[in-house]
């Protein structure tokens, strides 16, 4: 048996799975509910125990935000888990149920399980993008996730868009996230993304024109991404893609305006398809490919 | 045997090499002297059947500058090679030699030289970018020559890197190419970049400062490439490296500028080792790979 943990600021869910990566269960709760990194390890390997039926579980990844050190299998300081400093969350987990635990980085996770059962089914080069308060990312190369040198490739949000842009969180000046993310959105309007992306939707113009503008740098990102990377597909999920049909046409009307990405090598742009489970979903892959 | 073709507007080069990658001769001429595909095919051939000895040339690559239609080995339209449109030039080669032969794309292929013979070897993940009247690249992933969906990958001239920038000959406004590229300074200051680059030597205020911009917008396009990749190394070539010591030091202080790119997974910026010799070398690399 396998298993797939995501990690979340708000909900821990956890997917069982046969090795052959078939799904057979999951559960959530409420992450703050459990408070510390040994409840959360606990509840976990108790729901694993109790479902797993006769056969062992031999492999679980665990999905959480960055910063990670993954070969240690460390969460470093995630901002989204205010107190989870240092957490050694694969020793922890392995030796609360014997399996092989790895960490990975949450968009990775999603990214692959969108790959191997969502909107990116039958690719092989392919991009995926969260957006929603921050703004992430993984990367699909040759059919395999490609995590980088050091664990830290797929961080588009990070790609310097527009130099003379506003400060990010991240301290870099005009990222893709400073100029497009929700976050950024929120502090520059006043308003929770949620009511500009709803105020957008109601037709107010000053909300849509600050919604269309962050589209039109996602798409300039995804003209960048085209001509660094050459994927085939671009899968997008994250809270702003809940208003898919504000910023679709600005994504895909930038891509179309550069001239140098002929139609013969335009990746396609698809909403992502596993929504809140894509993170569990990967997790249960990596589980799989790394049993 | 194996050889390797670096085709370039100024001049062709032959490597030939053992079956096991290793050089055993080289030869040049000027491309205008050939003049059109079909000499310039009847001179390879002829060079290749003269110096191979008693072993046939089983497999060759062209490294050609493109676009290229990678999969027929056609090249389309290259602006550095006036008048060959169309030019199948993997059969002609093919109906010269007997050889299997492959086109590709002089900067994948400097890239790949680079990789295995020059400034690269011992890494599994490099950027190679060269860097003269425009801005070209290759991406090396997990140890292999990352090409994308429909060969077009590494195209780090157009990433969009100011996007109210000029327009660039590639009809995209802000990508680095248009920010960096030598073409692009030269239009801007109104000498060729040769002399921009002797006059920054010099200590010429004005050109110094155009000189440092550039090379600012070129580190930002590492910081791109460094959270969207997440390479161990970027290598550099092309005629502007040749002014290393005045490009380099921004460079780097651009990459080091960003505090999101912490020491431990900010990769290192070398320049590029084999000069002119780097596409005939890579071709080789692809023609052994390819055998």
């Amino acid at each position: 048996m396998l298993a797939g943990i995501d990690l979340g600021g708000t909900q821990v869910r956890v997917a069982l799975a046969r090795s052959d990566g078939q799904l057979v269960g999951s559960f959530k709760t409420k992450t703050p509910l459990l408070g510390t990194p040994q409840r959360m390890v606990e509840w976990a390997a108790t729901e694993i125990e109790r479902n797993r039926g006769r056969e062992k579980v031999r492999s679980i990844t665990i999905a959480a935000p960055g910063p990670i050190d993954i070969e240690r299998g460390v969460l470093v300081n995630p901002p989204n888990l205010p107190g989870w400093h240092n957490v050694p969350l694969a020793d922890l987990l392995h030796r609360a149920t014997g399996a092989r635990v790895h960490v990975a980085n949450d968009a990775d996770m999603a990214g692959l399980g969108e790959f191997h059962r969502g909107a990116g089914r039958g690719t092989q080069n392919m991009v995926y993008i969260t957006w929603s308060t921050g703004v992430g990312g993984g990367l699909i190369i040759n059919g395999h996730l490609h995590r980088g040198a050091h664990g830290t490739a797929g961080e588009i949000g990070h790609m310097i868009i527009a130099p003379d842009g506003p400060l990010d969180n991240c301290g870099q000046r005009g990222c893709l996230e400073a100029m497009a993310g929700g976050a950024s959105l929120a502090r520059e309007t006043g308003h929770p993304a949620e009511e500009l992306f709803r105020a957008a939707a109601r037709g107010d113009r000053h909300a849509r024109a600050v919604v269309e503008r962050a589209a039109r740098y996602m798409g300039l990102a995804l003209i960048s991404l085209t001509n660094a990377i050459d994927p085939e597909l671009f899968v997008m999920g994250g809270g702003v893609t809940r208003s898919w049909a504000l910023v679709q046409p600005t994504m895909l009307a930038t891509l179309k305006s550069s001239p140098f990405i002929k139609p013969a090598r335009r990746p396609l742009l698809r909403r992502a398809r596993l929504g809140d489970r894509a993170g569990q979903v990967g997790a249960v892959e990596w589980a799989r490919i790394n049993q």
